[in-house]
Order: structure tokens, then sequence, then C-alpha cells
């Protein structure tokens, strides 16, 4: 008698960008899935002898990994298209944050809103990214700068990935900008950061990543150092929004400390990238800010790939300076601004991404033990995922071995 | 006894921008429906007597005008997403034409297609601009550059107004670009334009109005004047692909037909903005474009204003330089880019847009008597439509009186 494979769910007549090695493929490939993890992967044509529970026909299709959106603040209240009108209308920074406008407004909404209005304001941005594959998504605070606040933002975050299908890592982000309160006083405001607001939260679960604005406009890099120096105490994880409007040797700083992902990077020094290449940092590519601040210098790409430093891609949604809530656009704006390649772009958004989030050994690829995350599209090829504008060819998404229709 | 003015339907409780006049809104507002048509609008609490056979909560809601893509090439067969991969790679354009790339493989593909695949084709596009509230489309043809593929294209886009919820309007684009069975005889070929196509297309009612491509790589000036003097003979209304890569009057040719549009524009004189304000013009700006082929060269929108030519936006979507299908994207990118403001974006998609098409007296503003086409936004004011990157927050879409909900 043969002994057959018992599998929960079986996916057939489908191509696999399975994105090993950074991209690979199976062409008429097949992929069963037992227990929410991948089971077997392979040729149709090598298919061992099975029972599959159900048996889907994906017609053609291509299977990719489930997206990763791995920089996102997609957690506020409030919206910013006042400010956004009022500066095509001709408005001035300076006006605009004289009349209470900028970050502190989206500060002061969140602050203000209650569990479930911020929960409502914040679905209908998680719903868009899902429809477009997305199965992991990391959710940073940093509009509260208050213990209650930024604790209210975290836990709205593991919220969102106990109620929705998606897998979500959160990140604290006290550091993102000096509160009204602590004006002139960014030290002190590090020091709450570090020893008051990072222990309280850690100790509620509610961390996975710890990241921090180096910037001139943000904290410095010694403010920064402190802060990671709180998350190693707490055994964290780092990363950081880095060279974005200037260089502070942040990518550097990253590295030193084994961050997980240094982000921005339009203003990266050769230094800078060494480092990450050291230390495993991936580059985390935000096209969608990019665009929207109107930026022209661009992150080094062609220095970063052949230093061998992971480029991820992510949407970096929030209401200042990245009101985007897709990551195939921003695979697009990658593709089309910073001229990556459309596979580069794909890894961007899979197996990158999740290496930016320490869970390659769970996510980002197909391999046998990992989580069957994947999303199914009606593509002739992986390159047209970052091709079109405004498109959404997902016909149906899978996490954790559950499908969802779209 | 009080006489009743009897609805097919009502709506209540919404904000109304009701784009006359450029921008105009009424807050706290009501639209009644009568036989597919606006018969009542104002605010709620000047509402007369009346009977509805339905009523409409909108919950707070925004309406606006159906929304108006007025310049697309959306009914093509083939993808081009291999060439924008290889370009990425760093295959040059003369690569890609010497290997059949470029415009000419969609002709192939078109040309091979069959109605059906072509419907099958076109269809997922047409969609997804649908379901972001678009309610009239323009559709061009300029992918068979024969009488019979030109033919097909028009046909499918026929079909596709008949059997989809959207308003169609027709442009024959026979003068796109030289076929290469017409190599080295671009007059011979433009003469088959005027004297066999577009008769034998607008005899079969085929045509709403006639493009051409005027341009350096396209056809001249002298060219695209014979194209125009046919339309004129076929009481046809005239439009432009002018101005979008180097300056060839062609704004001002196609004022002097008092064309509906002149579109692209980026490389406009003031000699042209003159003249199309005199004519009454549209002036139609295409961001996709703009961004997909990375220009640098921006519309003189500032210039545009000032003569009060009115601007409107289009997706252009097409393979080859835009493969666009969202029309908020393209409002987006219109103000990001271009520094529209997001109410100049709005009008841009609706009323003037509407006036590009020649259709006015029918739909892109709400008056009594126009067509019943809006699009119901869960927004809390009209310049989030355009600062939105990537969203779709369309509830529901009303096409000639027919409500359906997304
Ligand atoms: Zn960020
Ligand atoms: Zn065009």
């Amino acid at each position: 008698m043969t002994e057959h494979t018992h599998w929960d769910a079986l996916w057939v007549n489908v191509h696999l960008a399975t994105m090993t090695d950074g991209y690979g493929e199976i062409r008429d490939g097949a992929i069963a899935v037992r227990d929410g993890r991948i089971a077997w992967i392979g040729r149709r044509d090598e298919l061992p002898a099975h029972q599959a529970a159900v048996t889907h026909d994906g017609r053609g299709c291509w299977l990719t990994p489930g997206l990763v959106d791995c920089h996102t603040h997609i957690v506020y209240a409030g919206s910013r298209s006042d400010e956004f009108e009022a500066r095509l209308n001709g408005a001035t920074y300076e006006e605009i944050a004289q009349r209470g406008g900028g970050i502190m407004s989206t500060v002061r909404a969140t602050r203000a809103a209650s569990d479930d209005a911020l929960m409502e304001a914040s679905l209908p941005r998680v719903r868009h990214l899902l429809a477009e594959g997305v199965t992991t998504l990391e959710i940073k605070s940093g509009y509260g700068l208050d213990l209650d606040t930024e604790r209210k933002m975290l836990r709205i975050a593991r919220h969102i990935g106990e109620t929705m299908p998606v897998r979500v890592r959160t990140t604290f982000l006290g550091a993102h900008a000096l509160p009204a309160e602590y004006a002139g006083q960014a030290d002190r405001y590090v020091d709450l950061v570090c020893d008051s607001m990072l222990p309280a939260l850690a100790a509620e679960g509610l961390v996975d990543a710890v990241d921090a604005f180096c910037e001139k406009i943000g904290f410095s890099a010694a403010q920064t150092a402190c802060v990671f120096e709180a998350a190693r105490k707490h055994g964290l994880p780092v990363k950081l929004h880095a060279e974005q409007l200037s260089d502070q040797g942040g990518a550097a700083l990253v590295a030193r400390y084994k961050g997980l992902s240094a982000d921005h990077l339009e203003y990266l020094s050769p230094e800078g990238i060494a480092a990450m290449a050291d230390a495993g940092t991936v580059a985390v590519l935000l096209p969608g800010a990019f665009y929207f601040l109107r930026e022209t210098t661009l992150p080094p790409v062609q220095a970063l790939r052949e230093a061998g430093v992971p480029m991820a891609i992510s949407t970096d949604c929030n209401p200042g300076t990245s009101p985007m809530t897709s990551l195939l656009l921003a695979m697009n704006m990658a593709c089309t601004m910073f001229r990556l390649t459309p596979l580069e772009a794909l890894a961007g958004a899979t197996v990158h991404a999740a290496k930016a989030l320490g869970l390659s050994e769970e996510i980002g690829s197909f391999a046998v033990g990992k989580q069957a995350d994947f999303a199914v599209w009606d593509i002739a090829r992986p390159g047209e995922l970052a091709y079109a504008i405004g498109g959404n060819p997902c016909q149906c998404v899978v996490k954790g071995g559950t499908a969802r229709f779209t």
C-alpha cells in the first residue's frame, strides 16, 4: 500500500515566484499547505502521491509570497488634506506650522481619538493594503509622544493583527518628533522615551522593534544612540529613519547596533553603505515620500546593489509625507523613479521586506516549513506587478493557509 | 391639496460639490433624480414637498459629478511590461525597437486579437476606472493603423459603453503612428486615414471625434491639418496630442479648428495658450505620462490659469507611456507634480473633462436637467480626493440615475 501525504490545501495550475535567493521561479508549479505552513513546493509533474482536503485550480495565475509592507505609520487620526491643499494654494510651511499644522496636528488628533475612533480611522487604509496582497504589515507608534497615546497606538496595531487577516509587527517610535511640552528639552524627552515609555511598553509586550527619526529636524545621532542603548537593554531590535534629508551618519549608527534596517537613505554615504553591508542591515526605500516631497536626490541604488545590501520597498503610509496605501504603486515608483528592476521591486516587497522585519525564517519566500502566506495574481509575468500604475491584479490572498478571494 | 413632485430617487444627508463655475458646494444638500436626470438640487432645508420612490441616506458623504476620463487608449491587446523590465535592466530604446518592441508591438497584438480577446483584455482596466467613480470615458483607436483594426477597436469601445455602466465617447486616432507597411510614406498613410478610414468609420457611426499625434516622431503640423480638414468635412470635432515632447505649434493648430482639446502640452508656447483661450479649447494634462517618462519640463500651468484656459486631467491610460488605471492618482499627480490645487484637479476630472469631450451641457457638473451621473465619497472634504495616493473612498456610483454600490 502506498502511503499518501495529507494536506489541508493544494494549489495547482500556477506559476510560483519563490523569491528564494532574491528571485526564483517555478513554472507550472504546485504548492501544498498543512497547518498553516508550506508543506510541499515544486513542479506539478513532480508532485508525490497525496490527499488534499481542497485543491485550488490557479488557472495559470502567478503566486508570490504575501506582500510585506515593512515601514508604515498607518495608525493615526485626522487628515492632513487641508495642509496639502493650503500648500498648493500658496501657504508656506511657516504659515501652516503657525496654524497648528504639520505633524503636531496628527499628534493632537491621535491623542484625542478614542480607541474605537483610532481603529475606525485606520481600517480603510489597512484594508486597501490587504486588498493588494499584503499579508504582513509593520506599524509604528510615534503620533502619541506620551506614554498613554503611544500605548494606545501600539494596542490598536496589535488589535489590527488580531482582527484582520494580516500579521502585524509593532515598532515603538517614541523618538519621532519632539512634543510641544518638551520644546527646547530634547534630551529630557529622550530620557522619558528610554527610561519610562520603552520599559512600560516593552513590559506590556507591545514592542517588536524600536525606531527613531535621526535628522536635523528630528533627533541627533547621540540621542538616537541613547534610544538604541535602551532597546538593547530590553533585547529589542532596532531600525532607523536615516539620511532622508541630510547625512547624519544614521545608517552607520544603526548598523553598529546590528539594526534590522535603515530607512529612506536619500543622503546615504559610502561609509553608511559599507557599514550596512557588514551588519546585514536592510535598506528600506520609500519612494512615496520621495515623490510626495518632490525630492530630487536619489538614494544610491547602484551602490547598494554593488555592496550586496538587500533593498526593501515600503509605502511609508503616513499623513504628512506619504499618504499612500498601495504597495504595488510603491513598487512602480521604486522602478520608475529609483530605477530598480521589477524583480528587485518584487523582492523589495517580499523577501527583503521580511528580512527588514527579522522574519526571514517565517515569511517572504517560498520554502517548506514557512508560513503559507501568498498572493495569487492574474498576470502574465511577475514583472507586470511593478509595471501597472493604479491597477490591482490580486485574485486571492492566503494568510497562514487561509484563503480570501477578492 | 398640496401638489407633490414625484422623483425616482432622492439623496439626502450629503454634501454636494456642484462644480458649477469651476467649483461650487452645497453643505447638507439634497439631489433628486427623475428619468435618469437631475430633477432638483439644493439645500436639504429648502426641499419642496415631494414623493421619492427611493430615499438614500448619504451618511454625511460628499457627492461629486461622476468622474470623466477624457483621454484614454484603454482598448488594446498585449502588455508592454517586458519592455519596461528590459529598459530597467539596461536595454536601450534602439535595442527594444530592434526586438519589435514599442508601439508596434501593441499594434501587432491588437491586430491579432479577436473581438472577444480585445474586450477581455480591456475590461479589467475599465473596471478599475469605474470603481473609482468614473461614469464617462473617452476611448481612442490608434493601435490598428489599418481600417479593420481601427474599426474593431472603435466597436469594442462602443460595446464597452453598451455593456458597462459608463458613457463612452470614441475618438478616431488613425494618425497615431506610421504603420510599418507605410514606412517612408507618411503622406500616403495620411491620405488613407483621411480618404478611406475616416469616411468609412464615420459612416458607421463609430467616431465621435478625431485626434492625431503631432510630434517629430508622429505627424507634422501639415499632415495633422489634413486630418482636421477631413474631420471638418464629416462634421466631427477635433482634438490633438500636442506639444508633448517639443513645440510643433499643435495647440494653435487645433485651436484654429475650434478643437475640443489640446492634450499633454509640456512644451506649449504663449502663442499656443492665447490661441486656446480664444478658441475655448481645453488643456488636457496627462501627469501619468509625464511621471512614467520621467519628464522634467512642466506644462505651463500658471500661464494656462492666468489665460483662463480650463485644465482637464486624465489618465492617458496606454501600455507604452502611462499604464495607469486610476484617475484619482492622476489627480494627485497633477497636484504633486504640476502644482494644481486639489479643487482644480477635481474640476479637471469633472467639469473641464466634460468640456474636453463637448459634453458640458450633459455632464460634469450638477444642474437640473443634466445627467444624474455622480459618485458618493467617504471623505471629509473634496480636497481629500487628490490628496490620497492609491486609496479609493468611493462608496457608490450613480450613472444615469442608476446606483451601483461598491
Ligand atoms: Zn517613516
Ligand atoms: Zn494619448
